[in-house]
């Protein structure tokens, strides 16, 4: 098992599949040592999180994140061919929220990804990030985050 | 002729000329083998396609996606001094929808510019991609899409 | 002195210190020779330009636009140890406006950060760029730019 599986563990977090996208594309591309990783919304077996943060409470967008970062780790592994131990850094996340016009505790609400990638690979999971509130996302959900990573 | 200049051929797919930017920055800048794309508009030498996805129809939207699309090719095809054969890999696409707060299905206006890079490039066209509803877009087009490839 | 510490005073243009993410992130991760430099708002000492533009007015936009700016060149120079004669190319901006839903000299805005990064840079300051509108930002700022630059 690797270090970060087994941190996974430890934090009681169980990846999900990695999502299937929902279009014609594909989840990630390796160029280099870079991982573009594309955007991934807040989906789960359950159904996820749907709607517009500002209807929707602060909390439910921070929950609506961390959904994202957890279809992204998903995506990691996979593109990591099951070793997550292969992520050098996470470079990049971009975070986008389904808004109301008038809602804009954005960071906030991104911090729900952030922070879980740092709980889960400590000073390797440390970003830089843009945040911005959207008109909508891909069928109403409530969050969607990509990724650019550098792996070995 | 290159191999992709066939494939364009056979698919009857004439490029446009390159776009100009709209303001202050070039088209396109190359890091090592990377060539970023500025965001293509909904643009075309007809006028092209302009307005909030959601009063526009699905279909308009697609085929703003489509202009995009095309307008990239023509990017990329500057960038590789007219050799499209030199493109490795589209790796990213950033899909900007111009969208009323109620439309949502907005993978499906971006798949036609994704659809349109597989179509021309097979498996080279496979890219990682964002996808989100914004509230306006330059000069009001309705669609803008921007790009990451890797280049040999 | 480095010769764009000469060029900023040539320019009368003092850096503000570069500000700290309002969230659990860090302001730029370097991979490779690229450096991603986290979305950049439009705040400053006086405390910067909040609002949507379009009830704010371009000129308005342009100067908050500036102000992202001047804080991804105080990015920059903390990424490059002080040094920002390491900037080997401003490659790409993302230029994100918090508008109205009819405001769209959407370019015209982001200028006031492209022109910025020329007037500073140069050959060197010509970058790729997606300007888009958005629904909002963090805080209610007006402007946010993220950038990657590549740096010897």
């Amino acid at each position: 098992m690797s270090k970060i599986d087994e941190r996974l563990k430890e934090l009681n977090i169980e990846l999900p599949n990695p999502p299937l996208p929902v279009a014609s594309y594909v989840p990630y591309v390796q160029t280099g040592n870079q991982v573009l990783i594309s955007g991934q919304i807040s989906i789960a077996p359950d159904g996820g999180i749907k709607g517009k943060v500002g209807e929707l409470s602060l909390e439910e967008g921070q929950k609506a994140a961390r959904l994202c970062g957890l279809n992204l780790l998903a995506q990691m592994k996979a593109a990591c061919g099951g070793d997550l131990d292969r992520v050098v850094r996470i470079v990049k996340l971009g975070g986008f929220v389904n808004v109301t016009p008038d809602f804009d505790p954005i960071p906030a609400v991104i911090n729900g990804c952030s922070d879980l990638m740092v709980e889960v690979f400590g000073d390797v999971g440390k970003h830089a990030r843009s945040a911005v509130g959207v008109a909508n996302l891909p069928l109403g959900f409530a969050v969607e985050v990509d990724a650019i990573i550098e792996v070995k």
